[in-house]
């Protein structure tokens, strides 16, 4: 990387970074069909995230930090004179927090275009254990999904229908850069697309607070590679996606009380295969 | 209940739910040594949330929401002309907010005197489960652990040094009211305090990341009762807390990865009780 120093919030070399908590004209917002709405951009914020955005298919085009950062990300990232080498843009905490719109306490940013996205098919190769989500509109479970999935040995996550964007800066965040590390599909023909995991010899699981339906220890025994389905809270999965999958499986729960998070059940399915 | 109808925000009689969000004036910041600082209140909101409150030994002593929110709770609140049941101001959205100060989309709020502390030797009679915190000074984690142990069978939770207040209101919103059901105590001599569960039979069990400790499952396999000792994410439990347990534990985890949220982690322990 480069580094360039810059002192002028209007800069627009900083484009890519400003008005971070904007609803309509944040950079993170995906580009839709047609050219619309956003520019398609991905946020790392952290030096533990922009690494991560480093080492992943995320390829940053431009930093912006304060110096102290800078000094972290150094023992990383080398800077170089090369003025075709990426730009670290230097700025001051204020002259950033102009740029953003608020006080960025991580101190420094990696931005990325969004590469074309990837297949089911190329998510999912090679994986023994996957993460399917369905209507999980919510980017922090998101992100905690894919930092539970990356921290208990699941190999990719696939999106049904209704999912939020798992490249929201702030999911991207949640998850501790997990989501640019592990690899992620959408399935735009849902649930018909399930039938690609049981083609490939994974048993689909569908998890669900049903209490007729057998416990998830009983319910995995023995399976080999393994898909767990969950849904949001509240609705969990619809009927069309358990009727999907081979199947179902229950947390055990005390009487009296809710459904867990989709993050934590998720991570407790997850659980349940790296313990073995 | 009384349903009292309110329609002037300055209302004396709703100052118990006022400015919910102020930092210095927030009704539910603990009454300090002294007699000092807060009122010492616990807010509840929410009709599942109020209800839990009705349930538990945090007697409300008046509530304050929107008719459509009083419909809902007269399922289980009965209404009474008795001019000395507790009394549910009906309010106004509009009035509700200037009250609280912001926008309460769950439409209502029940509010209790926070009643003597249980001891530990209180909280913990009779179980065979528990949760024990040190510096866990996250409202939100703590709220998490209050459901995640509701749910998964945990009987109580001990708090060590250095936690956030568990009757904090996001706290009890996080834990869907479970933090008012579940019996709860400080340990103010920290560790020492720990050999209060040795002595009932429980096996103390310190979750750590350490790659060298013995894995979860092997670590409590045989075991009967069982303490969980979570420390907070990043410095973990003191080195002080896991000299006093008995076993330290690890969940595995993939390499490469951080270790999981607290109470993601202290979840996947409750499951391994729960699973068996």
């Amino acid at each position: 990387m480069q580094i360039v120093d810059v002192i002028d919030p209007d800069d627009e070399r900083l484009d890519d970074f400003r008005d971070l908590n904007s609803v309509d004209r944040r950079p993170d917002l995906p580009v839709l069909p047609g050219g619309a709405l956003g520019k398609g951009l991905v946020i790392a914020e952290g030096v533990l995230v922009v690494e991560r955005m480093v080492a992943s298919r995320f390829a940053p085009h431009a930093f912006l930090g304060v110096n102290r950062r800078l000094d972290e990300l150094s023992t990383s990232l080398v800077p170089t004179a090369d003025p075709g080498a990426v730009p670290f843009f230097r700025a001051s905490a204020e002259v950033m927090a102009e740029v953003v719109g608020f006080h960025l306490n991580r101190g420094v940013l990696g931005v990325a275009r969004r590469p074309a996205e990837l297949t089911a098919e190329q998510a999912i190769d090679g994986a023994t254990i996957v993460a399917v989500l369905e209507g999980v509109n919510d980017h922090e479970n998101i992100g905690s999904i894919f930092r539970n999935a990356a921290g208990l040995g699941v190999d990719a996550v696939l999106f049904g229908s209704g999912c939020a964007d798992p490249l929201y800066r702030r999911c991207v965040r949640v998850s501790m850069g997990h989501a640019l590390l592990m690899p992620f599909a959408k399935l735009p023909q849902w649930p018909r697309e399930l039938d690609l995991l049981g083609e490939r010899g994974m048993t689909t699981v569908s998890l669900t607070p049903d209490p007729t339906v057998p416990l998830l220890p009983e319910a995995v025994d023995g399976v080999g590679k393994v898909a767990f389905l969950v849904g949001a809270e509240g609705p969990g999965l619809t009927a069309a996606a358990m009727r999907a999958s081979h199947v179902r499986a229950r947390i055990p729960m005390s009487r009296g009380t809710d459904s867990l998070n989709v993050a934590t059940a998720a991570a407790i399915a997850f659980y349940e295969l790296a313990r073995r």
